[in-house]
């Protein structure tokens, strides 16, 4: 056997990174980390409001990373994903990879009620069927989505960003609340590692059909420091909630950690007037200044998925990196 | 053989007709000619940009019918299309046809230059992906465009109703003028049916490799009326062209007609100051007030559509509606 | 469009009801509910292992449901499962519907950990690459699953079968409590449907890296009736640890609920020993003597799995059976 | 479970019935056993060689069976095949029947030695590929090919049209020989119908590497009336070796029983020129004239075709047809 | 990222040639241009019109490219080719790409009339199904073909070997006339090229409905040398038509140029016969004596297809061949 | 052309091994033939008998080759499998092949009845839907099945192995027998190789529709060595008949030599009380002690996959190994 090659090596052409048009700034990061340029390509509509995507230069047997998240406007960033993908793969691309640091229609991710979409399966459909290879992203809504793809892919998590910033303030008489129940079990992950008791919020219709909810704090939170954890933060109504009832209920300085800055409005106007000590996030989404808060603090995820496409281009452990 | 159907009898449930959000008016038309009710469904964008769909009332095994043109904000009603099939698909209707009387990305149809997207055959693969059966469209920009589908359909075809149209006119001394050479056949057609000449409209880019374009009449147009021909426009930079250089040649009346009026900015400040005699056009994209000029007059589709989905419904020969 | 058939009528052929091996007497008081008999076919292994299927008679063109939950042995009950849906494809069914009131490998639909499978997805798959055209299954582990399936399917829920049984209680002092945080979000579903309140187990590895788990109760128990739910059971492990730290928070009666009774050794002997006032479950997996324990209840899904059926063959909504 | 339809009722369209240009003599016994016309269609190539199929009216929803054996020329016929399904595909058949009563490319179903294709299951995957959604055959070479599609469809067989007429013959001291050892279980079914013993030809290739076979009769056939039997034969070489080594070891009478009467040159004269009392076969390909010899007994398998064409359409077990 | 390949270098195995039995001579000259041999293989058809291939040698791994024109007989060189890509594909190949300098079938392209076939997306659906990964061919019909393939490819024309050709030749007062509508704009192209001017010639059924047809010339040709052009010449009917009208209106010298010299009967006969000064064409096709007139050109694609082969091979960009 | 790679390099990652738990001692031979170590995953059932699979290092990139034997229990092995690719495919391995000496359900490898499955055609589909690239395995019960797979892979023999024995023992006077008229081909192969005669014996129903059968030998086994040789060996029925009838007939010694040793009760019991001189037979199920009896002769297939293993691995011909 001895002209195996050595580990490690990889088996596709060169690595090219491109970008679409959502977040330029996090791809410039990444690729900056990775010490490569990103490719160039004229990305634009047509009057008529078509998309196009012309590449520069050809990306034969190339292993391309494709960067775009797919925030808002939403329909239009994923679309434009789909058609950079055929175009990579007509250019006869050796393999694609769509990275989405966020990827949207996550929430919509089981029929919950009958005669409803399960548009994150049909999302992963959608990718698969452009011609893309493998998907890599951070924190999905639920892990299960995985399952939606059949092509390989990474999830990463910005759970150790988030979570190494807090072990650092040594918060010692603290708790992590979770603001929405679906969120409880990961809250409890991130409670774990920083040695923290939980206590949680409970959302429940009014029982006369009514719109109003009740909310109720499940554990103790009186006297303590509090980070509210969460996934996504969107309009801010569950955040909203979440500050508001464990300060009444006696909470010292609130905290709200999160991946992913939607914040669409009036996320940004309901966040300034909370009595947050500190916002907490990641920048999956791109972050103009009417949505950065004087107490944001924004952890870039570049490295992370910097180094993740290195170790993908290259055949390497991506589990490694974490110790697993 | 006793047992036998008589023919023509359907073999799928009740037809249930649904429209997207591009064309409610042109939907609402086919309903009425068919003389059932639209079916209700709420579709709606949650605030994180997300488009959802909640059908009211099942479709299981019903021959469900989804009427969404596919105009400006193309990649909105794209997606809107797709959600809708995969809700329709998880609620088990019996059959879904994808009804998009304009088909966005039909001039992305193949690579006339390298490293660029074929984006119509992309759009033919996600109507696929997401769950329909069928597929039912009207003057695709090119005919090829059906083969990029694997599921059966129908493209229709508004030829008839503008030509018939014409032809009522009685223009004796008129030629029919295309303004881009890949519309010469079928603008032949056209000249056919009337029983009247051609000419064309060349285009050239200067030799100099400037942006400049040089334009030739190719035929007689001299003291004729002129029917300038297409399938659609969108900014009407084209149809501009193709107007003053009849006239510079010597046309009496100009009449311009075309199956999809795009229309976009700033086609509509265009038009109405070329000295066109008449704008014919159809339905298939909505016509709002600000782009329907005086000299326009605009043809509905919605019997052809409602004739169609009726005889597909009921398993009838399309092709013998206009003997073929 | 007089020629429309009347709304629900079906389009597949006669309804034929199968069993696999897996709990024969839940598909009897299916076919007993519909009126109709299970068709017979021979299922056995040869000597060599193979399991082999054989139809007593035809099924072509007809609208086939095999009923086959997916319990231990599971490899074997599994395979069962395709091997029978290859039978029925290549005798010509008209329509195949897996029926699987219990669905293995549910638990296994996430990497919560790199180099690991997603089961779930895979099952899922296996059923469409065998032949079936549709699933149906009761209380999946995460819905979630749903969307692992590319083939429409419905599932359903023993939700308003467990919850209406403990209506007529009239618990006034009592709490809900699960003992898992993943199922924290139906746990409130429980509780809402019942007016009550909620409490959590929470479970910790022990920060040193020991085995042992660290419990805590987050709300009030005190003086209360419990009521811990979940989706199945298995070892029993949590549910012991559930039950016995509310008696030690003080809780007054406890009782047991949940959807899938799987209760491998030593589930059955740690219940037994267990202060449980009664235990509510069903039968979508079978429940031999030795695992009937006295303070238990069985509510059987024969009822809803029936009722489905029929609507489903005959095209009638699912969802309007529950008011949705 | 009123609203069910009585018991066979087919779900799809009206019957229709197609022939292709291989066989039409053998389609037109079938439509006129049936009691249907056959449907007409153009077929033809154009100047170019490219063929053509044009319908001559709609087949929208209809229940498809086309008629095409796949006899030489082979590749013609087999592309006649596959562009005729795609024309009835494109003009929306509710469902394909291709029905082959002798498929080509059978004998090509292993790969006996490396580098070589499986043309039995390419030719299996261009006919799903083209759109069809069922198959019909008789007696392939190998049983296996079945599991070569994936579509459903029903391999038929003459083994019963044959073994009947022998019957009848009442041959009491015969025995059963084939000339080849792959047919040697066949022939062993065909020898209990008729309460025969069997015998068998061995052929070997000459141990010196020469070209020359050695031939061995193994078994008894001196004295004894012989039926040599085979699933169809081509050149003749192996009838013609079989018939003389049995003449030489003492055999009376020689019958030869075969389905598929390829016969390609030389195969008529060398078959005229041996010492048979009758040759027995089917009409699954055509048989000109000059293929037709005086001691020739032609059965057909029309009548089969037919009722199983019948059955399949109204939903109807084939398997009662024979008694399974 | 220092572990990076050079841009180029390629991810599949060693180049493996081989050539179907359509047109060897072709394939040798390219194979002599890249300076590799023609692997062999044994392509012959069994006594019962079967096509069988053998390979001589193992392809494990390798980067295999097959040419095989699909000249006529149409159906036969299909079906080699697809016999051939299945051999291959079992044997293991790394990747293969069918080379088809001229494909059949191109011109049933769309649904033109009703119930006709797509031709030519079924044979890109068989390619894909017989196991091709890649595609290459020259001048399609129209370019849309290229997406009928859901593979990706490289569709090269042979427009700068004949432009280039003519450019040389230094015609001064000459015009550039199509046959042919369908071909307007891509006659307008070489026009360009050649910075000349264009005229057409308009073919219409007479209004009678009978079969005679109306030629005009639109454009002006007299006193003018004229270069007819098209992608192909079948029959010639279409450059017979040409040629005569434009002669009729006082056309000087006559040049036919076209890509595909498909010359079927009576083709060869009545070109002879025409006023042509030069008839300039490629050898995409096999060109046989009988075929080749004194006054025809025939400029060879090998050094083409050889060079892009050579880059397909290589990983390296096909369109910077041609400065694009 | 001079940047290509010299013949025989792969174009996959490092090679890595995985052995399931059915037959680990065969594949830690394999490995040791190899030189390569057997890579380490945890596999196991959880209590509720879902099996579960955890690779203890990253396959990213690697060329995987998993050997699983599908043995009794054949369900339980055969889900094993399935699972395991899972966990390959979603940890990104480069290629993987699933490496079966012996695979299950081969015997089901047609419908010689209605209404039963073609098993082998699913499990096939099962091991491609898991995510399988290749395949490899060890005498299939018949050749076919090779063409049940859509990926490419390598059907082995033991042929070679089992008749290089025998042809060293030099049996001069011997007769090779077949009992399954199935095996006549293959045994033919046998004899001629060791330039020995054949004869066969066959079974027959009894006439009055009993169950017993009738036995007849057909050619000479009197004062005869005789090797009766078949593929596998399950429950030995076929073998005890077909010793004690050649013993009956006067055979001298009896040798019995086949591939697979499934040997289920009451094999064992069965072939210790025959008068067999020795069995012949491999490795590729395990032999646990009870089941090797004293004349047993186990030849290793070790080598023949190590060295397959091997050539795959690095491009190489596969069919060279045996002149081929």
């Amino acid at each position: 056997m001895a002209q195996s090659r050595p580990m490690g090596e990889r088996m596709y052409g060169e690595l090219a990174l491109f970008s679409g048009r959502a977040n330029p700034e996090l791809a410039q990061e990444i690729a900056d980390y990775l010490g490569v340029p990103l490719r160039e390509a004229d990305v634009f509509e047509f009057p008529n409001g078509n998309t196009y995507v012309r590449l520069h230069k050809s990306v034969r047997s190339h292993d391309v990373f494709l960067i775009q998240t797919v925030c808002s406007p939403v329909n239009q960033n994923l679309m434009e994903l789909l058609i950079f993908i055929d175009t990579l793969r007509r250019d006869s691309a050796g393999r694609i990879t769509a990275v989405t640091p966020y990827l949207a229609y996550a929430r919509s991710d089981k029929k919950h009620e009958p005669r409803v979409p399960i548009a994150a399966r049909l999302v992963a459909d959608l990718i698969s069927a452009a011609g893309a290879d493998r998907w890599m992203t951070i924190d999905l809504h639920a892990g299960q989505i995985q399952g939606f793809f059949s092509i390989p892919g990474d999830e990463l998590t910005a759970f150790h960003l988030l979570s190494d910033y807090f072990l650092k303030k040594e918060l010692d008489d603290a708790v992590i609340v979770t603001g929405d129940l679906g969120f409880a079990k990961k809250g409890r992950n991130f409670a774990a590692k920083l040695g923290l008791p939980m206590a949680f919020v409970e959302k429940r219709r009014g029982g006369d059909g009514s719109e109003t909810e009740a909310l109720t704090v499940i554990g103790e939170v009186k006297g303590k420091d509090v980070i509210v954890v969460d996934d996504e933060v969107a309009t801010a109504g569950t955040a909203v909630q979440a500050v508001n009832i464990v300060k009444e209920h006696g909470a010292k300085d609130v905290y709200l950690s999160f991946t992913h800055p939607i914040l669409v409005p009036p996320a940004a106007d309901r966040l300034r007037e909370l009595p947050i000590k500190e916002i907490v996030t990641t920048n999956t989404l791109p972050l103009p200044p009417q949505k950065r808060l004087p107490n944001m603090t924004v952890l870039s995820v570049a490295p992370l998925l910097a180094e993740v496409i290195r170790r993908v281009h290259l055949g390497l452990s991506v589990g490694e990196m974490f110790g697993e």
